[in-house]
């Protein structure tokens, strides 16, 4: 502490230990360690005997900004939301259910810290409000650096089933997925190149909030392992792309279905008017979403959350990948609508 | 890839999964996760139905600098040995043995491509050279970002043991350590302060690496643990600080002898000679030897590896910390020889 704080103190005013005692309170109350914060490591229940992990780092600049060109400013909540989210996500791809997750935060000394707190409220929101409430908070590590970055690392169970990977998508499947598409694109065009934030009408403003704070559909993932789903991936490249990984991992074609995606890109009529965009593109390109693609074998009923856009073919010889309508689709050939 | 690549690609002229395809197989034979990297998340084992965890980042320019004062040029392999040895440390530290580690990169995009897959040779040489060869790279992430950070998460097993915390030591207990004191601070001073790498002898170069590739006595954590250990703590910020929270934790005063630290302050004199440096200062407050702090029960043997540097004193009504021959010792009166 400096002889004369700031009323709003800065990182750089503050010791570590200062700062995990602003931040660890803010994290109590989920889930249920066995071990929490304060040790050298924290312990988390695997009850199954296997522990599901990924990690995911944010960084500012790179993966979100604090003031974008539109005027909205990434509140400490919105990045907070948004790592939690994103890893979320992976272990939702699993079939999994997030157990918990630890935290390692670098921080210029010129951040508030009360956007620090805001950060940790944000994570702790994301898991209540999308619905991961045995995932605990169980530790992590306070840094400074000259740029922002917030590296979380997520830990999920399997509850006794075999995970569901990308690899084991069989011509005659269904394709489906859960969640959005695209939504998170338009947000971002709308960051990047729309209107001012304030002058937005609610559904803008919606597209622009999803981007910031994605939305998976934590139920999905479970539901799909228990209703046998033969892969699953998180979406979080785009649709192409994604899909193109998923047709490879298994060595078949994703043949996804014209009307379904118009479907989808009528969704986004009103970003895309207002931006002159091809909402087409952001259905088959855009990233973020953070939904979950399938493959359900033959007979399979869909599970609550899901939705039939294609059916799994062979790759005839080739690598495999993805298709539109039976021709063949190229992820790349959207990597100008990418960031 | 751009149109002409370099003879020496960068992190800027490839691909994501170009990256991968470098670094994947580099970490391959180690461990034997359930599931490896590629799909969505990994999966490992938690044979008794917990996992330990913690996680923690080094940042260029913070935690590690490129090229030293004294002319020593950190490799990549240096940095991923250290970002490895750190958090096995925490592992050791709650009487556990790692399992797996998931490894978050942020690479500015001038970073040359070599650089990376050294570093990725120096987590997998870390795991190995310090004795881990249950844990796995089960994973991670690469992004881009103005400064260079790695951030590792690992993972462990308690192989049915209760963790050993810092909070149970008890008057009466036996105080000692595992592994350097004061080394890692020594190499610090020459690293920042000494004469050119080039032309140190043996002793000092050897301090030198000693802060580049710690050396965390992994055999010993849980060694301690089966010894009937009462706390345990890895010892990154130096002897007093780490004491003083080992001591408030278990509200107690670990008293430390006098001639062992001096004893150990004898070993470094050869730095000490060349910088004209107090070498107790570096025994009693110099961080990143990663060496365990314990406290054993009365009638314990203590396990090899371990010294006995002291013993626990009631706290006579304070909360607890650390003295030196019976006189209460400021961790932060210290303060001015940390970096």
């Amino acid at each position: 502490m400096t002889d004369s704080p700031r009323l709003q103190p800065r990182v750089g005013d503050l010791s570590e230990g200062e700062l995990l005692d602003r931040i660890f309170p803010r994290l109590a109350g989920l889930g249920d360690p066995i071990l929490g914060p304060g040790d050298d490591a924290a312990v988390i229940a695997a009850p199954d005997g296997r522990v599901v992990v990924s990690t995911d780092t944010q960084t500012e600049g790179q993966d979100f900004r604090l003031l974008w060109p539109n005027g909205y400013r990434s509140s400490g909540a919105d990045v907070g939301w948004k790592a939690a989210a994103q890893n979320l996500s992976d272990i939702n791809a699993m079939g999994a259910v997030a157990t918990g997750m630890v935290v390692s935060l670098t921080l210029p000394p010129q951040t508030e810290a009360v956007w620090v707190d805001d950060l940790a409220d944000g994570l702790v929101e994301a898991i209540r409000a999308l619905g991961a409430p045995g995932c605990t908070v169980a530790g992590g590590d306070l840094g400074r650096g000259s740029e922002l970055s917030v590296t979380v690392t997520v830990l999920g169970s399997l509850e006794g089933r075999p995970p569901v990977l990308r690899s084991g998508a069989r011509p005659g499947d269904t394709v489906a997925i859960a969640g959005r598409l695209g939504t998170a694109a338009a947000g971002l065009s709308l960051l990047e190149h729309g209107p001012r934030y304030g002058d937005l009408g609610p559904a803008l403003r919606e597209a622009v909030r999803f981007h910031c704070r994605p939305w998976p559909p934590l139920a999905a993932g479970p539901a799909a392992a228990k209703a046998g789903a033969s892969a699953l991936m998180d979406l979080s490249d785009g649709l192409l792309k994604d899909g193109d990984r998923l047709g490879r991992a298994s060595g078949v074609v994703l043949d996804l279905d014209e009307p379904s995606l118009r479907a989808r890109a009528a969704l986004l009529s009103e970003p895309a008017g207002v931006l002159g965009a091809d909402p087409l593109a952001w259905v088959l390109g855009g990233g973020e979403d953070h939904g979950l693609l399938a493959a359900f074998p033959p007979a399979s009923q869909l599970p609550r959350g899901f939705a039939a856009i294609g059916s799994v073919v062979p790759a005839a010889g080739g690598p495999g990948g993805v298709a539109v309508a039976g021709r063949p689709a190229q992820p790349s050939g959207w990597d100008h609508f990418a960031r």
